[in-house]
């Protein structure tokens, strides 16, 4: 699911419309026996700040149901023991807040908007070369995105940057990584068969869906694009107008299937 | 020769002895018969600028025996009709004053140095994605440098970052570009096997005039690495300890050749 509004400008929430729609569709699958979670890639705030703004809009979705790539990426660096230097937005930095950031053995970028000056990035950067095994983590690999004020680059570009600059190769954690899906999945106790992804970005919700084994619907809403429907690399199971189009859909095959 | 004090900073401008050294062997250069023309990607400033500082060191150098890359660029920008969104470093900007520059159509990025903003990059990466045919011109695709005050991402980073951000490929203008080579070799009026580079840059200098089918000869001086000599893709001609040195070679067997 990723029409949360990641990005805090009006533009980008939905339409009250398509709230009301949302809503009631939400409700009928947590009305039916269905397990439900929510993955986004939101990297500027903690999970905490915008599931309370979504209650606020009258969301009924609580925050351990949603998974983002902060959270993630900490439970990766406290499993290997591994040392944070973040370049993240602050609103993320209480995701980390558990994790030991002293003498850091790893860099951790997110989409730092404003924070993704000259500076911290050369600073990112000193602290990676002076690693024996420079290790870069980052939050997403999106290349940019849409604010009312026009387009922004993402934490993939930054990404980018710091591979070329350092000659390796990030660890993505987010969408469309499979262990982030896998990480879900885990949760819920299902294997990826049993799993339904719905998303309106093809290659970050579907595709990572699919390469991690589950099945992939796309809806024509938020970042969906007609050429979607042609992608060179990615197809879904299927393609439908909204959620609550996908949730019919759904709920209709299981009263069949017995 | 990529050993010019590119970097403004007292670490980068050759000792004096090694200076010493250098102005004799350019003198003993300059007396022989054999054409000299001097290749660098320094971008931070305008020909005139840095021909003059080296001349205040004692250089016995002109401006139109140098080739840099903004230069280059200006007259592919001319030479395709293309009107540039300029971001290079300010010091840069007097090499193209004779390009038009309004309603760009294509991106030139050098090393901007604190001009690379995060509100810079963006609006170059929404130039680009603004153009039907996108087209991103890089004046060298360094990875890092070292200043005084510590290693800095060099243009080459932010290059894979818009490359990234809007799925292009940029033209990279000054070495290691074979065209950039050639157009050194066009001025001469020589063919690449009548040629030498002799640089300390292994990829950008040996590599880049080989490429271009000079041969290149790496002084074991300024970027010169010891694991230079077991590199996986680039082979020298020959490796000696300094510019003296590949000069008493070159002048020896000239004097052998009738």
């Amino acid at each position: 699911w990723s029409s949360l509004p990641r990005r805090h400008t009006a533009r980008q929430t939905p339409a009250a419309n398509e709230r009301r729609e949302k809503k009631t569709t939400k409700k009928r699958l947590k009305a039916s026996d269905l397990q439900l979670r929510f993955c986004t890639n939101e990297t500027q705030a903690a999970r905490e700040t915008f599931v309370a703004k979504l209650q606020r809009l009258g969301f009924d979705i609580l925050v351990s149901e949603v998974f983002s790539p902060a959270p993630a990426a900490a439970a990766v660096l406290k499993e290997r023991g591994l040392r944070p230097h973040l370049l993240v937005y602050d609103g993320l930095l209480p995701e980390f807040d558990s994790v030991d950031q002293s003498n850091p053995n790893c860099v951790v970028i997110g989409d730092a908007a404003e924070k993704f000056t000259y500076q911290n990035l050369n600073e990112a950067f000193r602290v990676l070369t002076d690693l024996e095994k420079p290790l870069l983590f980052s939050l997403g690999q999106g290349r940019y995105y849409k604010e009312t004020d026009g387009l922004k680059l993402d934490v993939g570009a930054y990404m980018k940057a710091l591979e070329y600059a350092c000659d390796l190769k990030a660890e993505v954690v987010g969408k469309p990584s499979p262990t982030f899906f896998q990480s879900v999945l885990n949760d819920m106790g299902l294997q990826p068969h049993e799993a339904l992804m719905i998303g309106d970005d093809l290659v970050n919700d579907v595709g990572g869906a699919q390469r991690c084994g589950m099945r992939g619907v796309q809806v024509r809403t938020g970042k969906y694009r007609p050429g979607d429907e042609t992608h060179p690399a990615v197809t879904a199971d299927a393609t439908v107008d909204s959620l609550a189009r996908a949730v019919d859909a759904l709920l209709r095959q299981r009263q069949q299937t017995p």
